[in-house]
């Protein structure tokens, strides 16, 4: 059991160590052996207190003036959010954004082992997408109890969204990775996590209307 | 100028928007003229006093024992996240994810109008792509000079990020989309969100990783 998995983290903080998994990468390959919470902070736009206080989640102690270890943080960073552990997967329609999804090496470079793709369209059943067969979601019981995996990943038309939702569930998967926009319905023991272009898109449209209105009160003043 | 765009809101109430928007259309169609701050609470999976804070935000008053007016919510939300107010994009680079994006027909009724899509391949140029023209990529200044959009999409890979940014930024785009894993560099008056398929990874990896291990503990125990 590792304990630092226990306590539910912040979700901002662990959205944010990809990000300095990324910088710690590129002061690694500069042959830095130490880097400071203002540098990682100006480069992430953020405070450095918000830095050391996302740092001290990972337990990894910096020396003042001297700064974190680069090596050591890299690990915990990926210990903590699990990467380097395969984690398996099926994919469930591959329309756009299913096949985008089996496209996205960046995705299997972190753990994510897709090992099965399902679909209903006779014309992509038994073809290979970006190296992944697709089979037909008739079989999808069948198949997960032979795969075993961690997570489905579900790409499909809203419509099909809780229906496969209840099967995935029945077939004992614990984790989906929902693309769709319909909020699903699944017991407590199940994670979730949806992925919305509209949602992402309102916090844009709300940016950018934001500082559209306040460049033209700047012109009217 | 509008006044309730001028605060900086909380993020996390501005991505539960479109969340309560699907809600409160399922209520209107239902017929129901007022909801609770419990029912919304409980479908969405937070405590009642998250949403009565949220709906704070939108300045719409609710009646004790009644609840609030499903309308005049609904058209607050559309207000404030700037639905309706159309806004004009350019995508650039029509692979998977920006084709994915291009078939997304909510992004266009929630307001957001592809007028035009570019691409380096010549297989790509000048063909239609889910309804969008393809334009060559050599000519995004002058193009953009007419188009005079709100926004640009970015699907290119990670080599070109940059590079097509600060000529975005040159040609004087406000706002940035950013499908791309690279932090931009970008002028403060500049808008920019990224959305990265590893970083959502993380997060569902982090909470998958915990649970697993608490059932196993629990399994110890």
């Amino acid at each position: 059991m590792k304990r630092h998995l226990r306590k539910m983290h912040n979700v901002p903080t662990v959205r944010r160590l990809p990000d300095y998994h990324a910088l710690l990468q590129e002061r690694a390959a500069a042959g830095e052996q130490f880097v400071s919470s203002s540098y990682l902070a100006e480069q992430m736009g953020i405070i450095p207190v918000l830095v050391r206080k996302d740092i001290e989640v990972l337990q990894v102690t910096g020396t003042p003036r001297i700064g974190y270890p680069v090596e050591p943080l890299l690990r915990r960073i990926e210990h903590f959010l699990g990467w380097g552990e395969r984690m398996d997967a099926v994919l469930l329609g591959v329309g756009q954004v299913g096949a985008a999804i089996l496209a996205n090496r960046q995705l299997a470079t972190v753990g994510l082992n897709v090992v099965a793709a399902f679909d209903a369209d006779p014309r992509k059943i038994s073809t290979r997408i970006h190296g992944v067969t697709v089979l037909d979601v008739a079989i999808l019981e069948d198949e997960l109890r032979k795969l075993q995996v961690d997570v489905a990943i579900l790409c499909v038309p809203s419509l099909y969204a809780q229906g496969l939702t209840d099967r995935l569930v029945a077939a004992g998967v614990g984790g989906i990775w929902n693309f769709t926009p319909v909020r699903l319905d699944v017991p407590d023991q199940v994670i979730t996590q949806k992925e919305d272009l509209t949602t992402s898109y309102a916090l844009l449209s709300a940016r950018l209307t934001r500082t559209r209105a306040e460049t033209c009160a700047e012109k009217v003043a």
